[in-house]
């Protein structure tokens, strides 16, 4: 059995499955042509996104089952998949650490003022007088209240803020104080002091947040974008921004990405922007491929009853 | 009975204090000259440190009792109190949530390169090659392990770091997984991902960090100092840093307060630094006004036993 793996892993990796697989053959592809040659004796790709495009796969009449490192599918032709029977598992809850890491300390930088102390600091000035804020005992919503959400939650708790989850399904959760359903959005907004956005991209995602949502948020909002760039409409943001009905906005996706380099965004006091990086972490690859060894187990079990982690519904694409 | 406040309260506060208590007259002093005047028939002085020197407190002959808003008393006249009889208390515990925030906020900062991706973001580069580290599990040193090394600890905890403390005593404490005495600090260094100094300047913690404690960390340690300046000779630390002993530094404290314009750790590209600002908050004074009521009621009080929040021992300075 032929394993394609073409995703970057450090020397010690590479010779861990080597080593610890005798009956398969593990090929570490660096290029998009060595991947393209490699797939069409692959049964199984450990992937990025290399080789699960469209054109890729027409070419790989041995492959089974496809590993992406991420956790978005939304890019993938998930459709072709179905059609030739090939397996689809992610990477979902690997991102949990680092992107709950990104919502505190991004919520803890606009509260404590850091670009402004950071200012000070290169223009030599000891100035006693800029205002900070605590973010404890604030009100924190995340809307999407998944497995990273929770650990948002987790950590806000730690700081004894009032954590307030929004869910499809609103059924509590672990660490939320109050869980309320996506339809009933409107109620939680003017309580939130600080609202992590984690929604996916779906077809009910898709510009999540109206106008009038801005306009139900108290002024000193912070609103902070983890998710999918789409679930806002740019220019609704950027008019909320500056029309201050909201504080801030701390942005790490967007609906074009990259962001143009002349968009407004850049340059705006009230927008602290990270370029699509909260779900990055020095130990993503070592992670994404634990669940992948555990996969591994399951796949290579002669049992009937298989029980992947993260297996994909093709339809739903979740 | 007269009591001074010579601290910035809103309206509504000294309304509280008016209204709350018939048999007292309270003064509320907003500059130098007045409160040198009404501190001679003051029994009671609320301050944040003026009214409180050398000068004022030899015409202060009504006075029996200073509440102090800081948590430091390093710089007043301890000796001249002892020898008038005058009680004094500090606001020791109500830096606690502020200064958790700011360790845990800078720790954070440090560890996700924020500073390069707001530089980015002031130069429109979308660039996803920046490398970011994580806090969660690695190892937090905390010298000092009162109040506020305790808090930092809780939150350490949250981010499931290894917390070891430092103290005098060496004796175990809440949410340390370890606990040294400072005499073995030597032990603990090299495990040292990030050290928070909350040393207070007292004579046996001058000069605490010695050159070769900087040799025994590892090159990728963080060192913050939100203490008191004195824990370590600036010369040692520029040196630590300059040598690559230590990967960065994050101060808030230093040995010349205000720190003179031209010194090298202002453009120090491995250092962050704020104005003696840690210990800020936006609820600073209701706080510290919330332990001189609880010790007003004890000091109004006919009973014998009077037990006292934050009572300095005049002798020890602490």
């Amino acid at each position: 059995m032929q394993v394609l793996v073409a995703v970057k892993l450090d020397q010690q990796m590479k010779q861990h499955f080597e080593s610890s697989y005798p009956g398969i053959t593990f090929h570490f592809s660096s290029s998009k042509e060595e991947t393209e040659e490699l797939i069409k004796e692959a049964e199984i790709l450990v992937t990025g996104g290399r080789g699960a495009d469209e054109a890729s796969l027409q070419k790989a009449d041995k492959l089974k089952w496809i590993m992406v490192i991420s956790a978005g599918v939304d890019n993938l032709p998930l459709d072709v998949m179905a059609e030739k029977g090939i397996m689809l598992t992610n990477a979902n809850g690997i991102h949990r650490i680092q992107m709950a890491e990104y919502a505190i300390s991004s919520i803890l930088a606009v509260a404590r003022n850091e670009r402004a102390f950071l200012k000070k600091q290169e223009e030599h000035v000891w100035d006693k007088n800029l205002m900070i804020d605590e973010i404890t005992a604030k009100k924190l919503v995340v809307v999407g209240a998944g497995a990273i959400g929770q650990e948002v939650a987790r950590l806000g708790k730690a700081f004894r803020m009032h954590t307030i989850g929004v869910s499809r399904s609103g059924s509590p959760k672990d660490h939320f104080d109050e869980v309320y359903k996506q339809k009933d959005i409107e109620t939680v907004l003017p309580h939130a002091d600080y609202l992590i956005s984690i929604l996916p991209s779906t077809k009910e995602t898709k510009y999540f947040y109206k106008e009038s949502h801005f306009d139900l948020m108290p002024k000193h909002a912070v609103f902070l974008n983890m998710g999918r760039g789409d679930a806002v409409a740019t220019d609704v943001l950027l008019d909320a921004l500056n029309k201050e009905k909201i504080k801030a906005a701390v942005l790490d996706v967007f609906e074009e990405e990259p962001l143009p380099g002349d968009h407004p965004f850049w340059d705006h006091e009230r927008v602290v922007l990270t370029p699509h990086m909260a779900g990055k972490s020095p130990h993503y690859n070592e992670r994404a491929m634990d669940i992948f060894e555990k996969n591994l187990a399951v796949y290579t079990d002669e049992a009937a009853d298989k029980q992947y982690i993260n297996k994909i519904d093709l339809d739903r694409g979740y």
